[in-house]
C-alpha cells in the first residue's frame, strides 16, 4: 500500500481550498487463479478416483462427508444412478439439486434456486464443493450461484455435452441472459476442475453434437488448419457415437479443440483484452439467439454468424472464394445452418450496435484471415453486410437445389 | 499451461480402463487488483478537479459524455443540486437512477433494478463508469450490479457514511443480505477509486455518526492502542460538526482508520485467510442484526457483539478487568448499545454454527489480546459465552444506575 499526500501540482484547475492535505492510499493486490482441465475416461466407474478427489476425498481420509450436486434434470434421469453407486462407493453424503438445463431456465431465479440449496445444503464456505453436472446452462448458472454465495465457493464443473466439454465447460466465465440480451450479468470464476468423460456425448441427439461441432468449426477457422482439415474428413462421421468412442480422429479433434480453446484463455481470462479470436462468430448471433423462433441452439445461431462472417472475410479478399465455400460448406455438412429468415440487415445492424457497446466502443470485429487464422475489423460496413447477406442467401439457393 | 498425460501411477487406486491415455490442462493466470482511496476536501466544488478525473474526464478532452450515477434518495435530497452543477461544470450527461439505501433494500430485487439502470442507459463495457453515492447499503448495492453487468463495468464509489468512509465503502466486498443472512450473496469487486470528502457527515444525525464510530473503535481495540487512547479523550465529542469540520484529532481518527482497514484488506484481499481481526464483533452480530426489533444498525449490532467479545478476552485473561471496563466504557459514551434483549445465550450458539460455516469449519474468533492487538480463538465454550453475558449484564445495570 502506497500512501501519499497529494501535492498541489496534482491540483493544476483548483482553488487553494484544502484544509488539510488530501491523502491517498493506493491499493495494489493480485489473485493467483489455477484450475485444471481433465478429459477422463470411465469417469463414474468406482474404481476410478479422479471425480471424488476432485470433491476433495483424501486417500487416507474416507469419514462421510457433504456435497452439494446440482444436475441437469435429463442428465440426472439418464445417469443419476450411476453418480449416485458412484458417489456411494467414495461414501459422500450428496445433497441433489436437480433443476432444468434449458437455455429459457438460464436466468436470476435459478441462480437464486440453486444458492438456496447451498444454504438448505448448509455448506461450508471453502471445504464442501459443489459439483455441477450437465451442460453449457446449467455450468453457467452452477458456476454464477457459487461465484455469489458466500462470494465463491469451490465448484467442480463435469459437462456432460459436447457444447460444455469444448467451449462452456472450461473457461470461467458464468453467465444468465437477463433483459433482452444473452449473458447480461455474470461473473468470471474459475472451477477448481473440469472433468470431461466423452461417453457423456454418447446420450445426446444429433442436434447437440452438431450444436458443439459449431464451436470446434470456430477454433479451426481462426486459429487451427489442421483441425479444418481434420473436419472436412470426419463431417459424415461426427455423431454422438464417434464422440463417445476412441476414434483417434475424433479424439484429436476434442483434444485440439480443448487445448486451442485454453490457449486463448489463460492469457486473457478476465478479458482485459476485448479483442478476443474466439468471439468469432459471436458478434451478431447473440440478437439472434434471443429472437429466433422456433429457438436456435446457442452453436446454431454461431454457425450463421460465422457463414456471415465467412462471406464478410470474402468480401475483403481476406479469404479466397474457394476458402469461402470450403468453410461453408463445411458448416453445411455438420447439420448446422448457414442463414435465418430473422438475420437480415435490420438485425444485424442493430446486433451490431449492442456488441459495440459490449466491446467499449470499438467493433472489434474478429473474421477469419485464411483459414485457421484470425484478424480484427473496426470499420465494417452496412454496405458490407448487405454484400455478405445476399452472398450467403446465394450459397443457400445451392445447397436447397442439391437436396435431393 | 501446463498439458501432460497422465501417468499411470497417478491412478493408484485403479483398473487400467483407460482407452486413450487421459489428458489434463493446468491453467494458471494472475489477476493484478489497484484502487486507490482519497480523502479530499471540497469534493463538489466545480473547480476542483478530482471527481471528474475519477469519472474518466481527461483535461485535454471536454465532450459530453455520459455517466450512470446511482444515489441514496436522502443523499439526492441535500447533495442533489450541488452534484448536478458539479457534473455539469464538467460537461457529463449524467444519468440518475435513485434508489433507497436502507438495509431492507439490501436484496436481489434492488441489484437487479440497478443493472436495468446500466442497460437503459446504455453504458459501453468499461468507458462508462457508474458512480455510486451513498452510504454502505447502497455502495453494496451498487458495487454488486456493477461486478454482475457485463461481468463487471468500472465504478467509482463515493461514500457518503462515517461507515461508508472507514469500513464499507473502501474495500472491495459487495453483497446482498438473502434468506435470513447478512452478505450470503456478494462479489469481491474492487472501485477504480473510494473519494472520502468529510463534509458528508455533517448531515448525519448524531445515531448515523456513533453507527460508524462503533467500527473505528474495532479497529483501535484490535490493532491500535494509540487510537483508541484518541478516542477516548474525544468521545464526547464525536458529533457530525466535528467529523466534518477539520479538527486535528478527528482528522487523525479517521486517516488511522482508515489506513489500519486498508493495511489489514490489502495483503488478504479475497480473503483466502478467514482468520480476520477486522472480523472483530462481526461473530455473533450477523444473526443479532437480521432479527432485532426495533432495528439495529449494523455498527450498533457490531458494539454489542464488541462488548461480549470484551467480556470474553476478560474470561480468558486476555485483558484485564480494568481494560475490560475502559473499552466497554468507551463504546457507551460513543453512544452505542453493549447489550440487546435478543442477543441471549441461545442465539449467540445458533449465531456461531453459522459463523462457523462461514470460517470453514473453525471458530476463528478474533478477540482482543490487550488492548490494539488481537488473537484467535477456536475452542469457545457455551460457559464463556454464559459467563460473558453476565459480565455484561451487571456493567449494563451500571450504566443505567448511572442514568441521571
Amino acid at each position: 500500500m502506497n500512501i501519499q499526500a497529494h501535492s498541489s501540482s496534482a491540483h493544476q484547475l483548483r482553488k487553494p481550498l484544502v484544509k488539510n492535505s488530501d491523502l491517498t492510499w493506493r491499493m495494489h493486490a493480485t489473485q493467483d487463479v489455477k484450475y485444471s482441465i481433465s478429459v477422463v475416461a470411465d469417469l463414474l466407474d468406482p474404481t476410478n478416483p479422479i471425480l471424488a478427489q476432485a470433491c476433495g476425498r483424501k486417500i487416507d481420509n474416507n469419514l462421510k462427508t457433504k456435497r452439494l450436486a446440482v444436475i441437469d434434470s435429463t442428465v440426472y434421469e439418464i445417469y443419476g444412478e450411476k453418480f449416485k453407486e458412484y458417489f456411494n462407493f467414495w461414501n459422500f453424503d450428496i445433497h441433489w439439486k436437480i433443476i432444468p438445463g434449458d437455455e429459457i431456465n438460464k436466468n436470476v431465479d435459478s441462480v437464486i434456486d440453486v444458492t438456496q440449496a447451498m444454504s438448505s445444503a448448509g455448506l461450508l464456505r471453502r471445504g464442501e464443493v459443489v459439483i455441477g453436472i450437465g451442460g453449457g446452462v446449467l455450468l453457467d448458472v452452477v458456476g454464477f450461484a457459487s461465484s455469489l454465495y458466500r462470494r465463491g465457493i469451490p465448484y467442480v464443473r463435469i459437462p456432460t455435452t459436447l457444447m460444455g466439454q469444448i467451449d462452456a465447460g472450461i473457461g470461467i466465465k458464468t453467465g444468465i441472459n437477463h433483459g433482452e440480451h444473452k449473458n447480461r450479468l455474470g461473473t468470471y470464476f474459475a472451477p477448481s476442475t473440469a472433468l470431461i468423460d466423452p461417453i457423456f456425448l454418447k446420450s445426446l441427439d444429433q442436434r447437440h453434437i452438431s450444436n458443439g461441432v459449431a464451436e470446434i468449426i470456430k477454433m479451426a477457422l481462426i486459429k487451427d488448419h489442421a483441425l479444418f482439415e481434420l473436419l472436412e474428413v470426419t463431417a459424415s462421421r461426427l455423431t454422438p457415437e464417434m464422440f463417445s468412442s476412441d476414434d483417434p480422429a475424433i479424439r484429436e479433434i476434442m483434444s485440439r479443440a480443448i487445448a486451442g480453446m485454453l490457449a486463448e484463455l489463460e492469457p486473457n481470462l478476465w478479458e482485459a483484452e476485448l479483442a478476443r479470436c474466439v468471439d468469432y462468430g459471436h458478434t451478431f448471433s447473440p440478437s439472434l439467439e434471443l429472437i429466433a423462433a422456433p429457438a436456435l441452439l446457442h452453436g446454431e445461431a454461431v454457425a450463421v454468424d460465422m457463414a456471415l462472417c465467412i462471406a464478410l472475410a470474402n468480401g475483403r479478399g481476406l479469404i479466397t472464394q474457394t476458402e469461402a465455400h470450403r468453410a461453408i460448406k463445411l458448416i453445411h455438412r455438420s447439420g448446422l445452418p448457414i442463414a435465418h429468415a430473422v438475420f437480415q440487415q435490420e438485425l444485424l445492424e442493430r446486433a451490431l450496435v449492442d456488441t459495440v457497446k459490449h466491446r467499449d466502443g470499438l467493433q472489434r470485429i474478429p473474421l477469419t484471415d485464411g483459414i485457421g487464422a484470425a484478424t480484427f475489423v473496426n470499420d465494417l460496413t452496412a454496405a458490407e453486410l448487405a454484400a455478405a447477406l445476399t452472398f450467403i442467401a446465394d450459397q443457400q439457393r445451392i445447397f436447397e437445389r442439391d437436396i435431393p
